[in-house]
């Protein structure tokens, strides 16, 4: 069952994301309208020394969170995912990385907003630091790899538990 | 770095999401606006009968995806996430399961949606159908647990990869 979109309309803006109305027609001929919750997309890094994995960790309100584990992220703006990694790393836990590996792209919700995630592995760490621009409330912390079962359990953010499970069936 | 949620307005409700717009009030004092996607919620279901996974396809209009193969899955409705696992997997695959194991919850996308996943695996499965409410569009298939690294390399969403790496890392 094949559709296409014959029309869109957004209905809302906001800072992160936007509301669309598309109107879409399947192969069948039936017509639907479907609200989409549009996002620019986003990148996470699972960055590790050899010995130690570096996280940030961040009030979110959205969520209720008062300080949620989660890999280095960030939002794209006009760029390859490759080049927001390299400049989210930065700005983020202050390294560069010698070494940077594509890993998985997946949608994060996709019944209902156009998300697309991007991960990458980033070893061969080195200090670079990029001026952070957006969030001072960022903790960096790290945890050793020995403990990377006891991280993914006690996770609840889904690019950093894909990227750590990933990491762990794959990488390690 | 604590924060309260000290204000909250409705902006836009459609069929799926509403968007917010909370007041937000650090412990240093800062208030901030803090734009939400607010979503009731969804449980997945890592199901298998010893041999083979049980997976849908269905088009996701969102996304562009005119086929994506996701676990069986659904929205809550004003139930506990264990009977909406229930739910859908009779209505999705028309099993029952003899053996249900919580795995693990996480938010979609924290920085802006408060979308929260209830994943579950399904064990002893036997035939128990319930009437498909929502979409006729659902296409059963299924896969060899031995192709198991396979359907993870091509997964494309947040759920099913989580469910099943999370399979993967500790209970296969």
């Amino acid at each position: 069952m094949s559709f296409e979109r014959i029309g869109s309309e957004e209905i809302w803006s906001g800072k992160i994301a936007t509301v669309r109305v598309d109107r879409v027609r399947f192969e069948d001929g039936e017509e639907a309208d479907r609200e989409v919750v549009a996002h620019p997309g986003a990148v996470g890094i699972v960055a590790h020394d050899g010995e130690r994995m570096y996280f940030v960790r961040q009030p979110r309100e959205a969520v209720g969170e008062q300080s949620l584990l989660e890999l280095p992220a960030g939002k794209l703006e006009d760029e390859e995912p490759l080049e927001t990694a390299k400049r989210e790393l930065a700005e983020e836990i202050g390294k560069g990385a010698e070494s940077w590996q594509f890993l998985t792209s997946f949608w994060t919700s996709p019944g209902f907003a156009d998300e697309e995630c991007h991960l990458f592995l980033a070893t061969g760490l080195y200090d670079h630091s990029e001026d952070p621009d957006e969030n001072e409330r960022i903790e960096i912390v790290t945890a050793p790899l020995d403990e990377l079962d006891d991280v993914i359990r006690n996770c609840r953010d889904s690019k950093t538990l894909i990227g750590l499970l990933w990491f762990r069936a794959f990488l390690s």
